[in-house]
């Protein structure tokens, strides 16, 4: 630590919470056997290697058309996380949104979600990042509510990965590392309403961790964007270190719970709920194990929604907060394998 | 305003302040002379509608070949605004970067700047967003120390917007709502040291501002992202409202300079700087002379660096910091004409 003699005390941060969530998926479940048809692919092998069932798209995939923007979905998902809480529009401070797949690179979707929402004259915030995107979103606003300048805010997260859903790509010769990034994803978006004071669901945020971990570590998955200049190559966009990711994540998952709950003083045997990573049907329930939490009850949805990035932990607190009782703690945790970043929170209902 | 019965006082935000600041702008200047040539536009054209002299390239004009990323420039600009404030590395909490044009969408190039800085185990976050991004990084890093959870951070905008910046094409009968998209920009990245203490240039920041203000208003500007489904399109990646632009922004700039003011209660003739929007050569000599501070020294560089989105407040913010003197007050106006965001701040030297 460095010695800052002039620094006047620390301000103590004041305790937020989150009184609801709300969710959207676009259409209707996408399962492995239509999935397979579309592009081409075996549909045994997607259930065994990925052990997802269902995912969502905001893409027609027989005629390719954009049904849902990122924007609707996100806008769709902050009207239901309102609604569920009781929260009147009006009240909402400001927008902290994650995404990974923003709609167009300027105007942030944030902005288009405020507009949709009837909001005017608030900050809005877009966090590009992965699946820690939505922690860094809570993360972001718990400090805006924690210091005393914000009273409610919304956060939001979600992803449309359709840009990179090449539906006339000939798929029958890929190799696995290749085709996993066609059958891994799907896309959707959530949403809470983060408070300074105990409303709706009342579930205290004790901790949000998010802490890039990367030095020196080469990306465990990359995902491009292509420019007016750049286009016409033909690289792909989605590339991953398949065996990296699979050899980390457990690893890191472990020493993210621990961390948490040498934290927070928490006992593991006195975790009620844990929100394990969502990465795959197969991947969420090899960590799962490894997090060896027995007692706490899991709280999925991956392998029904697909990696729908920045939604994922959304889809997992409207899970868990109509669950929660007086009393009882939760723990989330989140790893993004791009440049390999820890993230995870802790809740508790009063 | 809506009642909270049962919140508790909210706590007193700490004072924050810049330490230092340093800029990264890749190459050597590209003069009007160059840039028609490259690009076959008129430039005297150049000269009298956009009215910047100079901007600089991460892509090589002769070759295509792209010279730097985002985090070339941006972890340059980090390590001069360490060393100016005299920062240890080691002393950074957390990152937060700015930007429009991420290299790309994961992983975030915020975290290739901790790892090009050595830094690990920091919270990493970028922000999505154009001309306001550097304003809503300054804020988050802002409200992070004045909660009282962290001490120092560093604040990072920069743009690189060679990916739109298509070479092959044939502008000799675009016309000139097209071709500003190709004369406006340039590319660069700049950085500031936010401490809970004076210390180096030791300049309170008094005030953010950051608001959304486009409810129900069409974009004066969008720009997009190709992904592996629609790159093959012809569509242009850039498109501006240019009239929008023009009748909108000395608006809100005057009434963004007006409720910063207010807000402090400060007195435009005590004002000693003025940081006007950065649009371009000659938009921002309207805007000054509408801001109408005459007392106020104005500082601007958007003539010589061209629009780099990001960078330009800490470009600003460099030769500012160099300049005060104790009790000298500074405003700096940011608008984004994306989806009209007002962003502005204040500083105070000690």
């Amino acid at each position: 630590m460095t010695d800052h003699p002039q620094a006047p005390p620390a301000p103590q941060p004041r305790q937020t919470y989150l009184a609801s969530a709300g969710t959207a998926l676009p259409g209707d479940p996408v399962d492995n056997a239509a999935l397979a048809k579309a592009l081409g692919v075996n549909e045994e092998w997607i259930e065994v290697f990925i052990g997802t069932k269902t995912r969502h798209f905001a893409r027609d995939l027989a005629t390719g058309t954009v049904r849902w923007s990122l924007a609707d979905l996100c806008a769709q998902a902050a009207e239901r996380a309102l609604a569920a809480g009781g929260t009147d529009p009006s009240e909402i401070e400001f927008i902290v949104l994650g995404t990974a797949t923003p709609d167009t690179l300027m105007p942030a979707t944030v902005n288009h979600v405020a507009d949709r929402l009837g909001l005017d004259h608030v900050p809005t915030f877009q966090l590009q990042s992965g699946c820690a995107g939505a922690v860094q979103a809570l993360s972001v606003a718990r400090t805006m509510v924690a210091s005393g300048e914000h009273r409610t805010g919304l956060v939001i997260g979600g992803d449309v990965c359709s840009k990179h859903l090449d539906l006339q790509r000939d798929l029958s010769s890929a190799a696995p590392s290749d085709l996993v990034n066609f059958v891994l994803f799907g896309d959707g978006a959530g949403a809470a309403v983060i408070t300074d004071e105990p409303r709706g669901a009342g579930v205290a945020l004790r901790r949000t961790l998010n802490r890039f971990t990367g030095l020196g570590r080469a990306p465990g998955q990359v995902i491009e964007w292509f420019g007016l200049a750049d286009r016409h190559d033909d690289r792909q966009a989605v590339t991953e270190d398949y065996k990296a990711i699979e050899e980390a994540v457990p690893v890191m998952a472990v020493e993210i719970l621990w961390e948490l709950l040498d934290d927070l003083e928490w006992s593991a045997d006195r975790l009620d709920y844990l929100l394990p990573p969502q990465l795959s049907g197969r991947m969420t329930r090899r960590i799962t194990e490894q997090l060896d939490v027995p007692g706490a009850r899991e709280i999925s949805c991956v392998a029904d929604t697909g990696n729908n990035g920045n939604a994922l932990p959304f889809l997992q607190l409207e899970q868990l907060l109509t669950r929660m009782s007086a009393g009882e703690r939760a723990l989330a945790v989140a790893i993004e394998s791009s440049k390999w970043i820890k993230a995870g929170f802790a809740l508790e209902k009063i």
